[in-house]
């Protein structure tokens, strides 16, 4: 029997970085036949996050990450056996999933809105769950 | 045929807001005759959230909008090209999406708990998506 | 009809405290035989939050406390009518809810990924909701 989760493999290239994963999310859903229910953005790793947000502006995701920044600072001092205790901190913050409803097909987004893998420890090869629950 | 997504219409009257839709939300669930599911209520929205917090102490929710305005301070230099990134920021960290279990046709919210839609750069009219999903 | 929500009870014994639900999780699922769906992981409290989180190292988990501390003060004033104000702060900022996966009877979980339940207002006896949603 195929899986049920689909898989999306992505490759970051920076430390931080907004990954857009909507127009991918949206192939799924076409693809699946699914036409009502929810759908499940699941990130596996705890060094990055899902986040919906806008869709438009690129200072307004640096100003994110600025200020992702200040409330978790790098430069202090940290328990973590690895250095990477800040990203863990954001992505806790943040979280692993985002649900967006699906009706007669169609992902029901804001109009604003798109479905962002944020990594926060990059570059690194990531993967994404997507999980349709007809209903 | 009908959509399966309820629509909540919301005007907001102040700069900050917490929208208490916990009556709305259970309305709708007796109205489906959904017994057993999760129902799911979603904010289309990027400068507000869905918050489940406490139901009683209106100096708590002014405690909860003080600590985002010091986390994320209005101050500050933002790049985005409009003047509400920290609204941007701030439903960023609280998310879009609210969950929660329904048992024989009752809401398990906690005893202290309800749904908020929060607004972050009001007044504005704002649309919150309500799914029940079976099972 | 029995309950289609499973309750895990749960004695916190410190003000903060990370309890790993996981393996708790992982027999629900199994006595259950669900084999492909979603599982919701709700707390019911608004002074806990549901968080996944790194499952190795607990000098992270202290980092995570202490980023919390700075960035949600416990010397401020605050209105609240009790003096947890900051626990409810934390708990908004976290969530109430995780969602995992299920595939194949396996919780997708990543390698290093636990489900905690994050006690911010300690010691207490807490209640954490699991549902199975199949699909």
């Amino acid at each position: 029997m195929p899986s049920s989760v689909h898989i999306l493999e992505i490759a970051t290239d920076s430390k931080e970085q907004f990954v857009d994963l909507t127009s991918r999310v949206k192939e799924l859903v076409k693809k699946s036949g699914v036409k009502d229910g929810i759908v499940h953005v699941y990130c596996p790793h705890t060094t990055a996050a899902i986040v919906v947000q806008e869709n438009t502006d690129p200072a307004l995701r640096k100003d994110i990450l600025d200020a992702l920044d200040r409330a978790v600072p790098p430069g202090l001092k940290y328990g973590h056996n690895e250095p990477n205790a800040p990203a863990h901190i954001r992505a806790a913050l943040l979280g692993t999933s985002a649900l967006v409803n699906l009706d007669g097909g169609k992902l029901l987004l804001g109009p604003w809105q798109a479905i962002y893998l944020l990594e926060l420890d990059g570059p690194r090869r990531r993967t994404v769950q997507v999980k349709l629950l007809p209903g």
